[in-house]
This record gives structure tokens, sequence and C-alpha cells, in this order.
């Protein structure tokens, strides 16, 4: 299972086999159910999460008391709160189980002492960062130039196995708008 | 000048005196006049920006035809249309000067040298990364759970030097909203 994280590094850094073996111990392998929070409003958030299977998302309860989705993760993606985990904070977001998944777990102190043992690490890292950086200015760029209805239309273009693959509910939670608003633009679409 | 930059990366990376020198090496400086763009739409970009003195922004033009600010960048701050930058494509976006500024620029093919030279510029740049993130995945919760109004306050309780420095006309494109709106909420909060 850790080999969808051998070939992630792979595409950005050069590891070889006893290297990444080294790498792993400084690891934990986590199985999660559904439903099940890796993180709580309000708790220290000290672990960054590799997803080797299944969906993990992140969200905030608003000032309304709904749960309002900010990101997911599926296979290949890291995710945490990241201010919260830098600086060993207290997270205004949960992390929760979308599907039953495995992930690989890292606390922020370990992974400071993996990335003095392992400074390809930290290249790797380098890309990961600036990929997610990367999507998230053109997210920005759809948040102001898309109506909610054009980003689903975005996604459902672009990306048609994740909005596939998630509930309905949980797209309509990431996008801002209610599942009953959801349907009626899907229907729209069909007819 | 470039002590600025110095001290940015001793935040993050050990680099010598020596080695700094170097590494200054890969870079241009260059003067820019406000309102010049450094990147223009549909340009390959193929630069990225750091802020020695001055001011950039980043925005589009919408499909009604009004500029959209999407980022700031002052002193300490790198800026560039990331995914174009890294995949060598055209731009969706302008970038342009606030204030007479003074940028060091990188070209996408010099800065892989650089950290395959410098491999600890990994580390420095993984930081930057690391934190832009960071700070997007925050704003984009302000953008799902503040209004306009409370993001704008959020700003000024938070950045009063920022927002005392960018034109008025600006902080409201980069809130999405008219100049004359946001006239009205500073006349309500100071009433």
């Amino acid at each position: 299972m850790s080999d969808i994280f051998k070939r992630h590094i792979a595409k950005f850094a050069e590891v070889n086999d006893k290297e990444f073996s080294k790498i792993l111990t400084f690891f934990q392998v986590q199985k999660v159910k559904k439903k099940e929070n890796l993180l709580v409003e309000g708790h220290i958030c000290t672990t960054n999460y590799f997803v080797l299977k299944g969906c993990l998302r992140k969200f905030f309860v608003n000032t309304k008391g709904v749960e309002q989705t900010t990101e997911f993760a599926i296979e290949n993606w890291w995710i945490t709160d990241l201010v919260a985990y830098e600086h060993k904070l207290p997270s205004e977001f949960y992390i929760q189980a979308v599907e039953n998944a495995e992930v690989l777990s890292i606390e922020n102190s370990t992974e400071a002492t993996l990335l003095s043992e392992f400074p390809v690490m930290e290249r790797y890292f380098r890309f990961i960062y600036q990929r997610a950086y990367a999507a998230s200015q053109m997210r920005m760029k759809y948040l102001y130039d898309l109506s909610k209805e054009e980003f689903y239309h975005h996604l459902n273009d672009h990306y048609p196995e994740f909005v596939q693959r998630i509930p309905q509910y949980l797209i309509a939670s990431y996008l801002g708008f209610t599942p009953e608003y959801l349907s009626e633009i899907r229907a729209k679409r069909r007819s």
C-alpha cells in the first residue's frame, strides 16, 4: 500500500529503495472509518496526512452552525490545517473521512527530523506545496470569476470522476449551496 | 538592497555570505514603474518575482471587462502565476506595479539550475510555498465564512498598514466590490 507513496515521491525527487524504507519509518499507517474525525476544531493540530486510499475532507462549522467543506483529499493528496500544523495551534477545522480510508500520518516534530536526515524530502515537499498553492491560486480566480453554478459545471467538466465519487451533499457544501439547489442545476443540465 | 533577500533566506535556511553571493548571481534586479506590467495575459509566464521594495498586484480581467485583483505582494513576498510558471504556459493574469518597485526576478530554467546547485534553496522555497498555501487556506475560509464587509474589517483590523498603503480602489477590486460601496462601509464604521 505504501507503493503509492513511493511512486508519488519518485515524481518529484530521487529516492532509492533503501532510503525509501528508512523514510517510511517516520510515518504511521492509519485506517480511518467513514465519518471518523482525524482532526476536531479546537484541538492542537500536530499531524499531516497523505491519503493512500479513500477520501478525506476538511470543513469548518460556520456561524450559522452549518458544515462548510473547504477541501477534499483523495489518493496522493496531503491534507492538514497547515497554519495550525506549522505553529502547533488549536485548529479551526475538522478533518473527516468521506469514505473508509487509509492514510500515512506524520507528526510535526517527526517531519522536522525527517527533513534534516533526508534533505531530498525538502524537494519533495517543495513541489507538494508549490502545486497546492498553484491550484489554490486558480481556485481563487474561479471563486471571483465564476458563479457557483458555473463553478459546478467547471468541476464536472474537468474532474468528472471526482464529482461522481463524492456524495452530492458534500459537493454542495464545497460549493457553498444547498443540496436542493445542486439538484436543480443538475436537472437543468440534463434537460 | 539585496540584504532584505538575504535576511529573508536566513529565516528559513542556512546560507553563508559566500553562498549568498553566488545565489544572488541567479537573479536580476529590476526596477518597475508604477502601473508598469511585469506580466500580461496571454504571454508565456517564465519569471518569478521577489519584492525588494514597493508593491505589486496580480489581477485578471473578468468577463465583464473589469480588473479583478486576486493578490498583492509587498516587501519579502514572491509573486508569479504559479501554474503558468511551472509549465511555461500563457498566463490568465497580469502582474502590475502598484507603486514604483524594485524586484529580484528569476527565470524558470535558471531556478532549476539554482536548486540543483544549491539544494538548501529547496528548503527555502518549501517554506515559501508552505506558508503561502497555509495563508490561502485561511483566506478560503474567510471567503466562505465572512461577508465582504466583514472581510474588509478583518483586513483592516489585522493588516492596518497594508490597508492604508494600498489605493482604496484596489482594495475594493481585491474584495470584489465597487469603490463606492467601500466608501460607504468606511463611513459607516467611522460614524
